[in-house]
């Protein structure tokens, strides 16, 4: 049976508790969006003693399903002071699940101020000292729990900056090879910071695992799903073989790379930055040019980069951290990035928010546009923390505060990622509307706008994109609680056979029978309960707005505005 | 005629304007929030070109009326993105009236990156070179303007704070003395600094003077309005002979004197740094216990303060601010707080907000509770803007942010003055529900709760708190609209001839026939515009609460909470 672990940082004590009847057929993000939504007070301050961390993995993670592994990680967010939820490969998700961990839910803020570590197993949470562990980096954390715990212990951590709880501060979760993937949007890390929790170690030895109600059923459609990702050009080929990065050329070519903070739609240096040339790059200096963030992983969008020396710089390098910290810093040296990215990784930042931050510290004359030496300096500030370290680690619009900067790309506080919502007008309804702030993620409209998955829709027209975006959150938010992979959407809208197959294991797994309206049903339910926690926070439909800018600056080369009234946009949540 | 002088920034243009018919009964805030609400959009970002800045004399500005010389000034504000207003003493308000400026507008934003100054005539305005000026103090400005246009010059300037569009920037008025006063609150001076705009030059010379249309009735209302304010013990005894300050003792007393960051209700020196201490220091020391902010003030609750040597420090040496450096910081030097003080009105923040700030700069542990000399250190990375200086120049809830602090006395991110709103309820219910973000002058219900004037409202109890609230804010809108200075408030709620007295000014002013009535319609109008504006900027009733630490920290030494409910709140906009 399922069980709910909660932790009471404020008593320091932990408890086991049966799943309630309502959360029982909940998972990820689901889940998270649930237990925030019904016990954390929408108005409470996001690192104070009233908000809630909550972690829990998919309904299917733990399973053999294909790219199932992601685990979902919710609270009040320090950085938009939205609900959030954001997910993560890794390795906890299905330790989580097989150990039979429905959720974590950890409350509350200790009276001292010393440091503490969570260890679970399949019997309980305990809490532990760690103050010896302040200060470290993600990966001597990763370190030291494997020296202490065994290399196959699970690791979640936060960097020193969720220990000195900046608002773009992210949670880490160690992944099959001992490198890190990232709770990364929404400043979480900062909520675990404030808990003085620096790590969540997990030991799966003896875990019951998880049980399948229809064995044969879930065989045969996991066997129907996989073949679908395999199948597909975008999960099948391009992913696997240039990871996310393929994306960079993609967008320079439809004008909708954002460049120079958000002033230019294509970027010079694109071809030193590419996917294709990153590719070419990891081959030639014999690193990995696939890679899985979890087991089960079939599409393999990481990598391993390593130097000229051949040795390990970072993996899990995103076209959304090599975009922004490239075109939209104007740094078109891969390594730099490469090294940032590592240092991000290590320090505990999210690599979205860092690489839109520093396009507004560049716009504020804080360093030049193009210095990628600049950037790796200046995350070594945020990682000491000192003054300026201070600024930047609060995100995008802390900068643009500090230093009384217009141009700053955000919604809701959160960084506007790697798509020009000028160019690409879809996404820009995404990022208006989205619950979570501006997110790619939350409805990832770039598909449809420029992959030609699941049809097309013009990204330059304003024709149809409401309805994208809306039929896109709605089954995204669905996926968010499978604990799949978001990429696992590609084949789901061009091969009739996936979405069936991926419904199909889940009524396997849990037998029941849920039906595609069933699964839409659940994707609204989870979108309507979030924005009602953000209208009980005071969130109103003026926050669903792009930046002003976007409305009268024409970004090239097509010089397009952003155009949509607010009627158009507000019309996003009419179903 | 009065004429409304306009000048775009953007096209670096200016005009002159007839004054519509629908501006033509209004003065001060009203007006200035009447042409904020219908010019400026309510979501624009306060430091790009849609936001205007408006200065506007009261309806009594310029005539003979005691304590008439307050000026308004408008925009949105970048501190708390709400409407605002801040008002101020000095010389302008005075000039432009007799000018017949019945308002300034300045809008838009240059396209280079030049300084320019404003000079204003009777003939119009007139755009200026001002780069020579640039990074210079206040003081440093006023005495160049002096050197150059003649003493009687008026001055409007913003310093180094204003510049770097920092969002406790406050805009600096010359005074009578060649000293300062300001538009402290909201952070007014990044706007001004935002438009590139350095300071505003007033030549009134040939000035046509104010009319009044019945010189006889305006003269014996005048006088008889005059004795109510001399008659009064408040402003015709305690503010003349202690100033502002006189407060320190009696909030103390009280248990409502906000301490170490707002966990204590006494300070334990305050007779170090109380009004009577600091009479008694500037008579000895040689300095004016008594001093106008204005032409015709007869409260003269300003003063001359001097150093041991008999050196000038400091003049509008105010109760919040001593306060707010004092025990809210834990201070009890007062010759530190001088220092600090005149620092503050030479670099151009809001010393309001900057004591806020600074109790929760101590609580982040930047600097230790206490350290004066720090504080005047810090005051000084302010100017210059490091790093530190930029975190710091964002006002209270910027620090709290870049800090992760949560006891963060601010609402609408405006810093919470020298009141408990636990041990005063009265004032928290201003402070909630104000327009302008935390804000005590908007509503002084410690007239009332501490002071025995217009009554007495147990400041312990909720009883009465929101009625008196509304009331006072009604009041003060209304009277923020004459170019009153707010502390006639105080005969005008006892002495049953005073209030009658300001309307008849106002009648024989302009040979009209207010009623009461008129002028309670008047302030409920005025709040219910500002309101209006900052619902369409997407504030909402979530917006009027107090940070939640007040609601579970008890403050010694009466150990009380705020308490009052959500609904309790909302119902001070049943009007």
């Amino acid at each position: 049976m399922d069980k709910i672990f909660r932790v009471d940082m404020s008593k320091l004590t932990t408890s086991i508790e049966d799943v309630p009847a309502k959360w029982a057929g909940l998972g990820g993000r689901a889940l998270t969006s649930t237990i925030v939504a019904e016990e954390v007070v929408p108005t409470c301050h996001p690192l104070g003693p009233n908000n809630k961390l909550v972690f829990a993995p998919g309904l299917l993670s733990g399973t053999a399903a294909a790219n199932s592994g992601r685990m979902s990680c919710g609270a009040k967010s320090p950085l938009t002071g939205t609900i959030k939820e954001s997910n993560a490969g890794g390795t906890s998700a299905q330790q989580f699940a097989r150990m039979g961990i429905k959720a974590l839910i950890i409350e509350g803020l200790p009276k001292d101020d010393k440091w503490y570590g969570l260890h679970l197993t399949k019997d309980g949470a305990t809490i532990v000292a760690a103050d010896d562990l302040a200060g470290k980096g993600n990966f001597a954390v990763i370190e030291a729990l494997e020296a202490k715990l065994g290399k196959k212990t699970g690791v979640v951590t936060i960097g020193p900056a969720g220990e000195m709880k900046m608002a773009m501060a992210n949670i880490s979760v160690k992944d099959p090879d001992s490198k890190i993937r990232s709770h990364g949007r929404g400043g979480l890390g900062a909520v675990m910071g404030s808990k003085k929790i620096k790590y969540i170690s997990i030991d799966s030895e003896g875990a019951p695992g998880v049980t399948v109600a229809d064995p044969e059923k879930f065989k045969q459609a996991a066997r129907t799903f996989a073949k679908a990702l395999l199948d597909h050009p975008v999960s099948g080929e391009g992913l696997p073989t240039y990871g996310t990065n393929v994306l960079v050329n993609i967008l320079h070519e439809a004008g909708g790379l954002p460049t120079r903070n958000f002033t230019l739609g294509q970027f010079d240096g694109h071809d030193k930055i590419c996917g294709e040339t990153m590719h070419d790059t990891i081959v030639k200096r014999g690193g990995k040019p696939k890679h899985g963030c979890h087991a089960g992983c079939i599409i393999q969008c990481s990598q391993v980069y390593l130097n000229e020396q051949g040795k390990y710089v970072t993996s899990g390098f995103e076209y959304e951290t090599i975009w922004g910290m490239g075109a939209n810093c104007c740094i078109d040296n891969l390594d730099d990035i490469a090294e940032a990215d590592n240092i991000m990784d290590d320090i505990g930042v999210d690599s979205i928010e860092s690489a839109v931050m520093f396009g507004v510290a560049m716009e504020a004359g804080i360093l030049p546009f193009g210095d990628g030496k600049g950037v790796i300096r200046l995350l070594g500030e945020i990682g000491k923390g000192t003054a300026l370290g201070r600024i930047l680690g609060g995100g995008t619009g802390h900068v643009g505060k500090a230093y009384g900067v217009t141009r700053v790309p955000v919604v809701k506080n959160q960084g506007i990622p790697a798509y020009d919502p000028r160019s690409v007008k879809g996404i820009g309804i995404t990022y208006a509307t989205s619950t979570m702030g501006a997110d790619h993620t939350a409805g990832y409209t770039i598909a449809t706008n420029i992959l030609n998955v699941g049809g097309y829709v013009d990204p330059l027209k304003k024709d149809g994109q409401v309805e994208l975006s809306r039929n896109l959150q709605i089954a995204t938010a669905a996926v968010d609680s499978t604990g799949m992979c978001i990429f696992v959407a590609f084949p789901a809208l061009d091969i009739p056979e996936c979405l069936p197959a991926l419904i199909d294991m889940i009524n396997a797994r849990f037998g029941i029978n849920l039906t595609g309206d069933d699964v839409t049903n659940l994707g609204k339910s989870i979108l309507k309960i979030e924005r009602q926690f953000n209208i009980e926070a005071g969130f109103t439909n003026k926050d669903d707005r792009l930046p002003e800018f976007f409305n009268f600056e024409p970004v090239p080369p097509h010089n397009v505005v952003w155009d949509f009234s607010d009627e158009e946009i507000d019309a996003f949540w009419n179903f």
